[in-house]
């Protein structure tokens, strides 16, 4: 495929790149939606001008959870979405390509699942680490081995 | 529009897009600046290599409070950044994409004005967030709405 | 050039931006290995079921220490990425563009080297931390001048 063309709804990759882009997204404004819910539940904020509704200042360990679920994301979304653009310029098959990003959306989706909402013991949660964690990793190297530097 | 001629200067939807995002990576890294301002003026710093200008190792309220700021930004901004440019593929009007990117730009430089300089009472800074917010979730249902999965 | 060929690895500058895309990637999933690999040698965890392995829950300079870096990576890396995409629209020069990526690069891995693993007296960190903000600021600034808003 000429490479002007990457960048076309035409191509069925870029269009599901697209969506998994827009899923990924909900994803992670979900979370700031779950911290919402937590410190509600749990009547913790940390600003003193969020006291206005009647919750404490405290440290609430499901809050930090959900805290560091998010986090976590931060640290794994945001770069997948742009190395899996720059993956789009590797080539790539349909087929894999479009299984790439659903996989990685779905390690995703139950991290947060089995971190933050129904607590699973480990290695759960390192396991689905690691399938979003391999497949960035399999499309950074793509790119190291695909463009000039 | 093909859209093979989205990613392109001569769409006036695209150039407005590359401007907000030049906007919001200044106010990113003003966050920075911030940080750094209060640090100094509350000589509080984190690592033990850093208090060779005077400053101590402590947690300052004031510093605290513009990392929250800026950690609030890093869970919104860059996710923006990506899904305003799948955004771009649903073919959206000039007018209302590009009141969108300054809404959104707009409300996250209140946002910061108002929890890291000027601290107003609740609900003023969890209005600027829900408007950045819905911005951003609505724009990413657009992009499920409209791409193949 | 045409802006509709930018986007295209026959752009010469697009293929070094998506090098060093990769390269970042890359360096961004080494600081989560960089973690894991401290909380391992420090036994240090902070989820109740990640002490299976025999780590206890306990807050560790060193553990912290690779965490703030990055945080710092996070704070500059992701949005570095989307405004190298913007500044290429700015019709830079190849030599220009391919020299600011590959030394915003360096500085971001020499900055890690001297946060997290060799600690240096100040103001090495302070210094490698400018070197990539400047850049970022500099393409921030020429898309301002260039887009319409």
């Amino acid at each position: 495929m000429a490479t002007e063309t990457i960048l076309s709804l035409a191509n069925p990759v870029f269009s599901c790149y697209l969506f998994y882009v827009s899923l990924l997204t909900v994803k992670l404004m979900i979370m700031s939606l779950l911290t919402g819910f937590q410190r509600f539940k749990k009547q913790a904020v940390i600003n003193p001008e969020d006291t206005f509704l009647g919750a404490e200042i405290k440290i609430d360990d499901d809050v930090e959870r959900v805290r560091r679920a998010h986090l976590n994301d931060l640290e794994n979304i945001p770069p997948f979405m742009v190395i899996a653009l720059a993956y789009l310029f590797t080539n790539p098959s349909y087929k894999v390509a479009s299984n790439l990003f659903r996989l990685f959306t779905a390690s995703r989706f139950l991290h947060t699942l089995i971190y933050a909402v129904f607590v699973m013991p480990q290695p759960t949660r390192a396991i689905l680490f690691w399938i979003g964690f391999v497949i960035t990793w399999y499309m950074a190297i793509q790119g190291l081995l695909t463009f000039n530097f």
